[in-house]
């Protein structure tokens, strides 16, 4: 996958941490020095953010080689970028590079581990990634196997109990309402209880966002929506995890909404030099 | 303490999570409805991101009102942030305002816990943010009473063990000529274990970084500096948590260095709504 | 409807056109004249625009007065706009604004009178606005009352025969793929001929976009969607103006996909100054 | 003639349209696929946005080949840009670079048809460029073999009856003031009628911009600057277009002053893809 | 005169300066104290900037007092600027602002010091900005009463000898070939010796512009044009400066174009500041 | 060194002069012609900006030779840097070069100059950089040998007099609160007078910023830190030139801060053009 974020961005990063030069390099070491920096897979992580930082050392100058892209599921030990060039030049791209690897193999692999245990019923992440992150936050998700729920407010329709706060209409009304103007979009509606969960599903929502609820109660609904033949899609959001999400899928979930994996640990990533 | 990132950023936040108006509200909810939305603590927490989130609403055109600001520790249930007006604009903003607070009140409260711990010593975070987040991440640090370790690579003096690789004079030598040409900045070497670190207390480092040295370890070397009367400040980094925190102290460790707040997971913040 | 433009892109546009002051104002008039400026339609129009005017006297501080709004329909003369403040300013802004409001107030009458025709079925415009403006294109079609197509490509399926030269599967395979791996979005595709729109409407796509169709061969359509008690919605996509609109819905269009207020003649609006 | 817009700003349509992948694409080809896309003329047209289309496609790590550049002018059914590689590229940036070449290429090819009607006066187009577009509006014009009038107000002198409202000096007078404080700079004088026209060219003024007035009124005053000896050059302004422009250049202005081309329409491009 | 430069702009200045905050302040002063600083001139000047400094104090939330406006000429002593507020933010702003006030005013009072000696002949500054501050040099020569010469090479004609090393038409056809396709704007040739100087102006340069001419050199020139009756405009360029201006207007010169005001030392600036 | 300003900043330079092409070039020169562009030192100078002057080039497409690197002393007459292309594009990229390595070499001689008379005792130039300039003047001073005193206020402790007037703690103790928070940072405090340096040497100051003290007075505070074996490292600061700098590091100065080279004339280049 293509690195996701602009130049400038991959700069700015770059610039916010060595925004002078770095001095210790510059005061020490003989500006004619080279080698090569490898960056490698300290535990098994599926890669993300490979191209980002092979584009970090590029945009300094240094000749690199990707020899695992984002994406890739590795074994530790597995070397999976090389930079050569400037002593300088490598040590000032070395940590912003290894630390956005880090940090995007921790979410790609926590959004692969679901994606295991899910049983080909899709992954979808939230729009709550860490603040300013969202491009690189995407691509992660995607690097695991995951999609994003909605990418933001624009283009989809999904009403809020905080929506039906501030209305009239309610049930098949509202969402007649939404989809006269909308027709090429579905309807998703959140609910946060069984009752809401069987008015909505009757009312004919095309997608139905069950909150919190138990995986007991996911199939409760599941089995009301086949006994009335109703056609709308059951999606499981709020605490969806790696322990969790079979359970989901077995009482008959079809989509797994979660921003479970934006809280995973990074993975780590082993670095060495190699001195000319 | 004030708003650390600019208007333009959080701009930047939320038009890439509402680029062109939020499509359900604006299908549904009459333009002229109004109403209320409250931020409170969910749960006991170090705040951070208040201002940034008041912003938020106010470059929406909402009337804010800010009860408790960044850096108050609250109780859970405590309302901490206000905001008035238009119902769409309000759903427009809420998430996101919603998540930033959440995101850097983990942050800020997972260091709280560590300068809790760490009876008077400095505690002093990395540079390992998670990529795109400097400002902000050292907002929250501060927020939960550390400091940074370095900010960037421009005006200390930080000498690893990669630097080391590619110079040829070493101990004293190298730290003369660090001095030599910085003389209004400290001298701080990076060392992997007890007899590197033995030897560049005594080639005079100013601080000492001891990278995954255990408690017992750290001792030795501060009785080592004790016995030969060597003022190098010792520094712990590398795995220094909650846990290990006052050991480090006990052992005679002055500055804890860490990434771990970090990792913390996100404070919960409850939102509700007040149809006018 | 409020601005949808950034300071910043408003400060771009009045600085490309005065980036170092009014030469012929600051040459000749002296700089304590001051005065109002008043813009009002010249013809009848469906405003648009027109906060993002105000805000520019705003930006080079000016008191502004609105009339009349965005989306607002006025008749030959009516003032919908005044500013007050230096003559300077006020001539330095004048024809950027002018501009502006003529230009998307044309966008906006013009999908106004598409609206008026087409008998409450949609009106969306597509993705093909004048390069660099689509932001204020966005706006200018929603204040005529129409919708946007697409706003992007990154949270809609739209298969297009361009898409299909580059796959294997087709028909039912091809759309279930899609369905599988996007269970909250609807499936369009679209066709250039009657055999096309026949085969993918008996495939199940969600919406028929039928390009270039006349009315008759939609018509057709729709019949054999009838007949075959099939529930995909019908678009009517290229050459789609406000003189065959009516003949599309007749035909049991329920959607009308459309460029053409993008290439609408702006609306004239007359400005006149009263000095102080 | 070169790309006249930045690599950012490119970027930046290419994003507005496809922040996060396209959904289509990316669900139902596989990543592997590969082909060429062509783009030519549907109709005769003089070109316009070609290096900008190509800069797209490179932009996105795409081979391109450029046959016909801006300014050629070319009959229909001619290939003139073709980029090859990734299916998923071509198709992400295909829509905006084909609109951008259609919608500069209108603007183009309207000039073109003014400056063939000319006799060799030159047409010089407005400030009034739709919001946004001023770099490749102006670039359109100088393919079409125009100028422009003024790129702003901060090099240039035209006084305008709404600068005149706010001054006491008149006439000679009022062009000393000017020609003193900017002795590198001719002075410009719009009028809208016959008595006014006839004060200002007597009153000295370099160019005299008649805005709206018809040929007859036109050759009026070039025969009154004729017998009185009166240097000024003369402009007609405010309705010029292809149908009346020779007769302005028979009464004897010799610059003409449009917005036309501006409002042209699109000129159509044929693309058609090649999967490899 | 207003703040010519962006709030954008403004706020990279304390930026880059303040990244993370004033340590020292935050360590050393309690986040409650406040007071006033004043900024008056330590020597006569003419200010500049002011406009700036001030709105970089209101950018960080302080209150400010303008006494004495770019532009103004003060005496030693005198007070121009105060803000008033929280003294972290204070101590954050103060150094940014005085140095853009003592910079901006040292090339206004050198300009000043030039319209001074040049007995009414305009006085133009050049191109030759230090980098990076166009938009401040030119409010700063405005300021001390002088005009820019060009703004930049889109707008203007000065056809320097380089120019004509790569054209074979000469004199009066190259001058007719600039005037065909540009009849708005004044033809400038800069020469450089005294045959080149008789060439142009009998050839119809609007503007001579003599390039390092002595004084006597432009006198034979404007003695040659008087005795032709050739209207060409005489310019001097390349050296003119405070101690020789009066020597050219003498020989007939009838502009004074210099960079010499870019060069100015700064003028000095007392800072104070009064806690509450 | 490499170029220390970004593409965009280039950019920005380029454009805000040549915003829409050099009219002179494009009206008479033909766009095939070609040639050469040599930039040699006119006088002796230490050059600086050269990589920037060479990107700017090649961002507009030209071929560059670079003979002279940023930081290397040549004497007059010395080509430093050609390139080579497209006359149009030459003539549009040449000053904005050449003023840019004028000025920044200015800066850099005038530093050299310092550091040549200075004996080994390094010169940190402040941050009274000329707004707006802050990298370049970064880069040029250190092209020169010098170093910056402190690149901002986040990283580094000075305490003025201004600070100390908004505590209450004075000496050791204040002196204390700041290391006890900041151990890895030097304690630099700037006094105006005799008294008080002794007062804070004593107190044990890291550093002593010695503001406007003659070197007689600098002297006595050498020997007052001597008979009382304090470390205290003394730097002069205000009125820090090349005249007397030997003879503040004779009397025991160990750091010279000056913002002398700031005020430098710019060096001349002298360009020639060779047409092909």
């Amino acid at each position: 996958m293509d690195c996701v974020v602009t130049d400038e961005q991959l700069n700015k990063i770059l610039t916010d941490d060595v925004p002078y030069g770095d001095l210790t390099s510059e005061l020490l070491i003989d500006s004619s020095k080279s080698g090569v920096i490898n960056l490698s897979a300290r535990q098994p992580m599926t890669l993300s953010g490979v191209e980002e930082a092979a584009r970090m050392f590029e945009l300094r100058g240094l000749d690199v080689t990707i020899s695992h892209g984002s994406g890739d599921t590795v074994e530790a030990g597995r070397l999976f970028l090389s930079a050569k060039g400037s002593a300088h030049r490598l040590l000032a791209v070395w940590k912003m590079a290894q630390v956005l690897v880090e940090w995007m193999s921790g979410v790609a692999s926590a959004t692969k581990s679901l994606v295991d245990v899910a049983q080909g019923v899709p992954v979808a992440c939230t729009r709550k990634q860490t603040p300013g992150t969202k491009a690189l936050s995407v691509k992660a998700v995607r690097n695991g196997g995951g999609a994003i729920h909605r990418l933001g407010l624009s283009e989809t329709i999904l009403i809020f109990a905080e929506h039906r706060q501030f209305v009239t209409e309610q049930g098949g009304e509202l969402i007649a309402k939404a989809r006269l103007q909308a027709p090429e979009t579905k309807v998703v509606v959140e609910v946060h209880n069984i009752d809401d969960a069987k008015y909505w599903v009757a009312a004919g929502a095309d997608v139905l966002q069950m909150d919190k609820f138990t995986p007991e109660a996911a199939k409760q609904i599941a089995e009301y929506c086949a006994e009335n033949q109703l056609p709308t899609l059951l999606a499981a959001a709020g605490g969806v995890n790696v322990n969790n999400a079979h359970e989901y899928v077995a009482a008959g979930v079809r989509l797994l909404v979660t921003s479970w994996p934006y809280q995973a640990a990074p993975k780590d990533v082993q670095v060495s030099f190699i001195p000319d």
